[in-house]
């Protein structure tokens, strides 16, 4: 069988939206009588509350992302949920009410499509919540629920809020908020594969999939494949797997996995010793300690060995979300590292993923922090988000970037320069993460001989000299900084 | 200002279904395997259990209930809700999933009125459930929860479910599981009555509202009225008020009452020393001790003083409910009180409602027994289920019986005699309710003079003789017996 990952995914570039936090509505504003107790947009979040952004929101910035460049977005959950991040599931068919209902999201998804846009979902389907109906009537029947082996029971009685008495039963990480579905039941099965049939019917271009691996029943996702794909072949499905997702990645389940084996390195390598190590210590992921140009081409190596190259043109790239710090803050306010990272990540196979504020230099610790209100203009990073536009426009630009084949050319102290090939076009970026100017010197063979190299973004001084077989490059880089060139 | 009530309503005999008991559709049996914690059918209800009726069962049973007679259903809660009476609603927009959920009510209210019958739903609109999504945000998030001020938080923590603790929050008859709203909240009002139009919208005949004296902010039933009578201008309203509903019967508010004023004195006739006082008594209504004839008559013409006739004609009138014993176990198994309250119910002004099962004899002490799963064919009453045949036939076929006067001619010792007159249609009802053959000996004055009498249903033997001005009747009345006389 020949892996096939949906096309438009390898020319995407995705914008990761949470929704409380993205934008506010005017109706929104207006109805905020309706809900005296949302926190100030500009307060530092908490666990606890709403900031009340909507999907009405979303539709009043679409005219952003796109002049952006983004064509794709991927939203964190949206099912009607009691809490702020919307991951413990109340009804997964119908839209929150605060993001405003389904009609709203009706609405949104047709504005995306309209602009030729795609729209993900996160599709939360190992646990739900103390709320969702089939577990509240165990909460209230006990062993009378018809519903109790759709959850992981292990005695009586159930204490779901009291967490001093065992709470008996099976919640993800053990958070009694989060109770976990029985996947071998198979009337869950099946009731969970009517949800992820449905929004892919109501026109929805695919799904990320939440801790996916904690699903373990044999066949679970290669059912869910089939079924979405049978409504739309070209819906993109995107696994949450932090690390090696072989297993996942074999053609059968997932298109790509949120692709922090890149994110990690890509941090350790541009931000270095400016990574406040208490912002990504025990996460899933390892962006410290410092690396250099060659151990990240290592690491890029290895990344792009793991997946078949189809699957790698469908990773959902990142630097952070709404899971970890974001990059500004691990780099400890360093834009540099930012920059550089951001280059990496838009030059990367596979689908780059914006966080939402990170193009205009928003900051935040882990979670709450990292879910703060997008700023107000005035509060702005221009020259991130110059930067990021720049290199979106770029990347929609040039084949070679999305689909081109990737290759390290040279990656000795600070330095490390990569090609992107696709038929007759060739980038080459290079980055100088050190903080002295850096010279790279080195031959490659087989590259088209052009009698010119332009500089397309960066900053660099090149010399090149084309022998019979190989091509002979110096690029001149200074401390912190990089470029992409063609010829 | 006239009082206007819904003409169907006076033209209607209703009958009650308790979803859950009512009927299990083939469907529904060939999908016990997903339901694999149904109690037994025929096994005596719990508190906590689910039978599995569902509306699939409605449908395929409509046939029977037609040729019973019954041109109205009026459904105790359908929508989801994790209780088997499904009292406390979880979601108002969507109709349970083990009931077959919105795809079966809507394929139900289709057939219902294919056949030009009419459906009732009950609405909870004073309190709903621990799993509600707007509480359970509360429970949550709480003081930041935006939905903190949409019940009445007394203090935090709130504890749900451990009643050892105060629950911090108002609740319907002090039960944790029924949290109350808010309905000085502008928007909880808001939300209550966008339930009451959708539904209208949706077709629906009219709601039946749950302890609706709860609800005690100045023009909320008001504001209720006027929005569902603009979608449904014959939408029935009807209010469970068990005693002196004065003030909810001005025509600005209910079309009628759940008349428990009516069922209690007609079962303390009846039934008489019969009735067994453990299961009628700590309830709001009061069918013991047992009364005489004139007794009876004084009550029938106190509870027909107290609202307009206009409002007689569409008050609900019914022997027994959801939540009562049955008439038939209050009567410990006489079934004479069950015919004779019957033959008083089918005759009175307001539409009769009859409580599922009652018409085959089914049995039920107060609840759950009430509420028992509907008994096979082979288990019928079958002189029971003939008498509310004919009983009802005879009130369709005469207009006297639905909307003539009530005029109460004799009552002495067990015997209360009444006629219903209109136009030229005169009926009288004699019931003996004592254990004596009597004799019942009076003059009336205004009927029409014709020359015989006819016995349209039960037996007596009637002698009469017409003078000038009036009109002289003797009815003989075996014990426990009751007849309709036309002439």
């Amino acid at each position: 069988m020949s892996i096939q990952t949906p096309d438009w995914v390898k020319h995407a570039v995705f914008y990761q939206i949470f929704p409380d936090r993205f934008a506010m509505s005017q109706k929104q504003q207006q109805q905020r009588s309706a809900l005296t107790r949302l926190e100030p947009w500009d307060a530092p979040p908490t666990y606890w509350g709403y900031k009340g952004g909507d999907l009405w929101g979303v539709i009043e910035n679409l005219d952003y992302l796109q002049d952006l460049g983004i064509n794709a977005v991927y939203f964190t959950p949206i099912f009607q949920s009691a809490s702020n991040h919307r991951y413990h599931t109340h009804d997964y068919y119908q839209v929150d009410p605060i993001l405003g209902g389904n009609e709203a999201f009706k609405a949104l998804l047709d504005a995306v499509h309209e602009r030729g846009m795609k729209l993900v979902l996160d599709g939360v389907f190992n646990h739900s919540s103390r709320g969702f109906f089939f577990f509240h009537d165990v909460l209230e029947n006990g062993a009378s629920s018809p519903w109790v082996d759709w959850f992981h029971i292990k005695g009586w009685p159930l204490s779901p809020y009291d967490d001093t008495l065992p709470a008996n039963y099976g919640a993800w990480a053990g958070l009694r908020a989060l109770p976990e579905f029985n996947h071998h039941n198979p009337h869950v099965r099946e009731y969970l594969m009517q949800i992820a049939e449905y929004w892919i019917k109501q026109g929805i271009d695919g799904w990320r999939l939440d801790v996916p691996a904690e699903i373990r029943v044999p066949g679970f996702w290669q059912e869910f494949r089939d079924r979405v794909k049978a409504i739309n072949p070209n819906a993109y499905i995107v696994g949450e797997i932090w690390l090696d997702a072989r297993q996942w990645l074999d053609g059968t389940q997932f298109d790509g996995v949120m692709n922090y084996l890149f994110a990690a390195p890509t941090i350790a390598f541009t931000a270095g010793d400016r990574v406040d190590v208490s912002l990504v210590e025990g996460r899933s992921y390892y962006p410290y300690p410092a690396i250099s140009a060659s151990e990240y081409a290592q690491k890029m190596q290895q990344v792009l060995q793991l997946y078949p190259w189809e699957i790698q043109l469908t990773q959902l790239n990142l630097l952070d979300s709404h899971d970890t710090s974001r990059l500004v803050s691990i780099a400890q306010g360093d834009w540099d590292s930012l920059k550089l990272a951001t280059l990496l990540l838009l030059t990367f196979p596979g689908a780059p993923s914006i966080y939402y504020g990170d193009e205009v230099g928003l900051a935040g610790g882990i979670d709450p922090d990292c879910r703060r209100g997008f700023p107000p203009e005035a509060d702005w990073n221009l020259e991130i988000l110059e930067w990021h536009r720049e290199l979106i426009k770029l990347r929609h630009k040039y084949t070679a970037l999305r689909i081109g084949d990737y290759r390290v050319l040279s990656a000795k102290g600070g330095v490390y320069v990569f090609s992107r090939n696709w038929e007759n076009e060739t980038l080459i970026i290079a980055i100088n993460a050190g903080t002295e100017p850096e010279k790279a010197n080195f031959e490659v063979e087989g590259f088209a001989r052009n009698n010119s190299i332009n500089l397309l973004f960066g900053e660099a001084k090149v010399k090149f000299e084309n022998s019979e077989n190989s091509l002979s490059l110096e690029i001149d880089l200074l401390p912190r900084s990089g470029a992409i060139l063609s010829f």
